[in-house]
């Protein structure tokens, strides 16, 4: 038995342990061959990491540390006794190891390696090898079976209305930030549309990081249910309801594997939407050459994976597949993406055309949905819904529901131009590097971070002018930005 | 800039950087979305992983700390400058990309991604990855690619003698120590054998483990020659003079996700081969129900995968078959291991049998190689050589060399029995098991821990008559394997 003692040390995503090298009763060096350990209390259980703690004043004979990860999952006060053993490794890698071999998995195999994924029980390389074997080839009875178990793990919510609509994007476009205009417009037509939405891990930002800005996004299923009941939508962050959480799980090796195959992000996608209790989803399908998806040929499989998972979970759907060439909007950044969206709500003269036209469209999609409205009636529909001020009126209602930001959130202050190198016009704009480039500046853990687009492609410009604007809310943030934007500044300026 | 400052902290075999998280400068969240960074100070670089230290006593404003394994590899004093930068996912994970999505990677390719590797660019979720897109498959020419990147990539032993002979047994086989016999016979005959060993990673004992009970085994590459010049042999542990380094972090991520392809493993020991300047060499597959190859269609298949490989590297191999149904000897762990190897070299009338015969066999093997002896001589003077003490005499010799151990290394005195559960006679015994209780009595890290097998396939046995004894330095330890032991003992007994 080992006292727990908290190490003020943060090892996200991974739990850690920390004990001393030799403690007399049982040798670390025993535990360090396998490096995972599971620690018990009564029915609290969890696996860490274990790492080797040298330094004699940090821990005392007796004691074991707990990183802040493993403290807070473990939930239990410092001093308490717990006990130690060898983590086994799950037994569901078996399975792993058969689609490694080549297999094809079952129902059950798939919802027993979920299971103990969404228990944190797999590390970071088991999942990657999980992963990378169904990279290489995945049925798509695999991929449904992986959407249900994914589900079936997490929260679920549940709401009393036979209707309710989502919309989705599969993500990719810097700026895209379409869902805080739809879902206004379908609460102010009177549907049922209750959004929750991720926060960004590779890209600047994610819809539940920029709502942030305006509003609280950290609700729970029980307030949720009080804001659609009176507002017939939220806009929330989907982590604080554990929608398939073992899908965050697999997000956190997949992003920096870039491992993106369709089989993935329709199980991702769908997972959520299924714990999420949608009955009628637009998926939005951005193409274009720096998006997920390059080309026509791939956008039509992508499509009939969606369709098929789609009709096997009971969920009816509708893919639109839009221009993905470049980005949406001008601000890419929580604070300068809020600010195109609500200049797109208030219907401000300047407001990004782009952004307010994709919106409307999608919105428009979504009404299609509602069986009281003629065929095609939807896009009219919503553009009305937006130029009457109604959508911008079930905004407010809705930040005032969540709990609005006490401070307004401004652009960083540090800011630095990037300019045309020669005269001439816009050819082509890198999604992928205006997003990396605004990650460096600190989006979107920075809120105001990002960049500021301040022309798009097919406009003219002149040698010295500024392509866009890096925003950055510290100087080290600006010259992370700038050094990638000085090497590639993601703008192909032709003559 | 920052000053380093060391953190006693052992996360073998990640390299971890400590950093506040918030120092004014630079956003520690921003890094940690990443989680890897890059420490350089004028040539010096690691990378390592981040992890975000909430204490302010154990770091002040302005350092950035280094756990032992970082502090270690980049070999500077504390306080030294540093620069850190996010660090960039290496460019040769393109080609990782690319053999997931099924391709096949040219020599060029692979060339890099092992490079990578061996500097410790890649992070254990994209070790897993890259091994597990070459587990769907991979080509003969891939594993040949392979093999010649690991050699090209670590030091290299070069040899005067045009004949320089070795011998490789694949592992698995708990006990199977015959190296620590084959190479004083051969040395006694007059051949170069310089054998580079490994530590156990995931068995009971490596052959440079148990040597070391008896002789140091750390010996640089330059007394390695001296030892050589006079003894013909050295049994040195291969770790210290960096053979094929990719291949080592390759197995820290291969052995926990038992991922073990024959292409991956004729890759690993042919690059060591070759770097270790063998010229001719005998390869022991042991073929058995619990032994890493399960039956001779296997076997004959990882034999001509050898045999390909050798002969683009141009090394001659003769590859042995052998029975690979139980463990060999009596102990497995370092002490008891080094025990019957010199019981068998003593002629001890009690020592094991197996242990004896094998490595004689494959002696005669090795010294089929001369040239000098005629077809087939080599098994009767390897029985000669043995029988002769001229075997003995050149081990003692060698320990000498290498400089022999002061304290001889007990078992260990903890010590438990596993009994017959029935009357009747040993019907199998699981590699596996074995192996996994031995370890988790504390080998190899405990020298003295391990098992000592009382009885073997095909012995009469009576209730309650002892199996095997596990020997521990440790009540915990002992506690570890009896419990392992208690549940599945690895010894099937039918009445």
């Amino acid at each position: 038995m080992l006292k727990i003692r908290p190490v003020a040390i943060d090892t996200y995503p991974e739990n850690t342990a920390f004990l001393p090298r030799s403690d007399g009763g049982y040798g670390a060096e025993q535990f360090q061959a396998l490096r995972k350990i599971e620690i018990c209390h009564a029915s609290n259980t969890i696996l860490a990491t274990l790492a080797i703690m040298d330094d004699k004043h940090l821990l005392r004979p007796g004691e074991i540390g707990l990183g802040e990860q493993a403290f807070r999952r473990l939930g239990l006060p410092a001093g308490t006794e717990v006990s130690i053993s060898q983590a086994m490794p799950p037994a569901s890698l078996d399975g792993v190891r058969r689609k490694i071999r080549g297999d094809t998995l079952d129902d059950a195999e798939i919802a027993s390696i979920i299971r103990d994924i969404s228990r944190f029980r797999y590390s970071p390389m088991e999942i990657a090898a999980f992963l990378v074997a169904c990279a290489a080839f995945m049925t798509t009875q695999e991929t449904l079976a992986l959407t249900r178990a994914m589900a079936d793990v997490g929260g679920k919510l549940k709401w009393s209305s036979p209707l309710v609509v989502d919309k989705h994007c599969i993500g990719g476009i810097p700026g895209n930030r379409t869902s805080m205009i739809v879902v206004p417009i379908v609460a102010a037509h009177g549907l049922i549309i209750p959004k929750t939405s991720s926060r960004a891990i590779t890209s600047p930002s994610g819809t539940a990081d920029t709502m942030e800005v305006l509003a609280n996004v950290d609700i729970s299923a029980e307030r949720m249910q009080e804001i659609v009941a009176k507002e017939n939508a939220v806009l929330a962050w989907g982590g604080r309801v554990k929608l398939s959480p073992a899908d965050d799980v697999l997000i956190s090796v997949e992003r920096p594997l870039r491992i993106d195959t369709f089989e993935q992000m329709v199980a991702s996608i769908m997972s959520k939407k299924l714990a999420a209790g949608s009955t009628h989803l637009v998926i939005d399908i951005p193409v274009g050459p720096t998006a997920k998806v390059r080309n026509q040929t791939e956008a039509v499989r992508l499509r009939k994976l969606f369709e098929y998972v789609a009709s096997k979970v009971g969920i009816v759907v509708d893919v639109v597949l839009t221009d993905g060439s470049q980005p949406i909007g001008r601000g890419v950044g929580p604070v300068l993406e809020a600010r195109d969206v609500m200049a797109v709500l208030r219907n401000d003269p300047g407001a990004p055309a782009d952004l307010r036209d994709r919106a409307v469209m999608l919105a428009g999609r979504v009404l299609d949905f509602d069986p009281q409205l003629k065929g095609g009636e939807g896009h009219v529909r919503a553009a009305e819904l937006l130029a009457s001020g109604a959508a911008l009126a079930a905004m407010e209602r809705l930040i005032a529901a969540q709990g609005p930001q006490g401070v307004t959130a401004r652009p960083g202050a540090f800011e630095h131009e990037v300019i045309a190198p020669i005269d001439g016009k816009v050819g082509a704009i890198d999604c992928h590097l205006i997003a990396r480039i605004a990650r460096l500046a600190g989006a979107p853990m920075e809120k105001g971070a990002g960049i500021d687009l301040l022309c798009k492609v097919g406009d003219a410009i002149g040698k010295g002018e500024p392509l866009y604007r890096i925003h950055a809310t510290s100087q080290t943030g600006l010259d992370f930005a700038r050094e990638l934007a000085a090497s590639s500044s993601g703008y192909d300026v032709t003559a």
